[in-house]
């Protein structure tokens, strides 16, 4: 059995973003030549996300104005009686979930035709960090 | 360490459907001859979920009718753009999530009394697959 | 390659409740003796979430909050007509997910500087288990 642990740092332009980051995890997927196996894909931050979805930038945007309306940014969370005001991108960051865990076969991502690995970031314009654990059979 | 993998097919009837796939699982943990170890099961289309709940179907029924609520189908989602008409159905994937991984104790699913794996389509009425990969010691 | 399995049992005191249990879970990884690996952590119960959040009370009461007004306790949901009055509690555990796998490095968990593991209890005061698999290489 082999495992192969990486981090990959993001600092977004924007407080709110989506990045599609299917190329790093492939490259570290690469190194690990695992032949068969799993590649945990989880965010080290309570404000960020990994989800799979379709890299298409309308959708993306449909993302975020749907997760606005199901938990938007407003002034009146007891969570900013902390001196925080991100309340908002805790519960965001829950509804797409923080990690994926993709199958490995034949030493590849065992994808489907449009799934895609996606970074959401509700907080942002600071570095973050994904952990990559790759897990497997040689 | 054993792995091994297969794939579900599923064409749903309706375009919107529930269905309980964990004899499916069960049988392909069986094959795997894994007696301690994960089963990873995970959509491979992004406009299905994958997720454990109870198998009754008033539940099923209260769930599509909350996701309608949550994520509607309506005619002026940024994806549409592309010809498109499916938005919906990729946020309410997102709300069930897409995988699960389950743990196998004795060569067996070792889930909670009322736990049961099900397949959520809602963009279905063509085939669709369903990754289970399986992981473990002898 | 090394598997160990542990139940957490709880009973919470409320019928709605969030607990850390990242201690529980650290003890058990202990125990484990894994040094590269991952722990598998997730309720057995289809009204209960596993969730990875700040330990910070206010936000613990946001999410409460938030839950209810996305998935809200009423009369006329179609699982009540099996006699049961939890049909929100399933909605809500859904919202949270009801799993997490936890990266381990060097025999500990590999976690984000504010990342801890919560036990959203939806439809307690009875007990509960939650399963965790550890799995890896000593």
């Amino acid at each position: 059995m082999r495992t192969h642990t990486d981090y990959i740092s993001i600092t977004t332009a924007e407080r709110c973003e989506i990045r599609d980051i299917t190329a790093e995890v492939d490259r570290i997927v690469a190194v690990a030549k695992v032949d068969d196996g799993l590649a945990l894909v989880s965010a080290m931050h309570i404000t960020a996300s990994i989800f799979i979805n379709d890299h298409e930038s309308g959708l993306w945007s449909d993302i975020m104005t749907w997760l606005e309306e199901l938990a938007p940014a407003k002034a009146d969370y007891h969570h900013h009686r902390t001196g925080e005001d991100n309340a908002d991108a805790h519960l965001k960051r829950m509804l797409l979930g923080h990690q994926v865990t993709l199958p490995i076969t034949k030493g590849k991502l065992d994808l489907g035709p449009w799934e895609r690995v996606h970074y959401g970031e509700f907080d942002g314009q600071r570095p973050k960090r994904v952990i990559v654990k790759v897990f497997g059979g040689p």
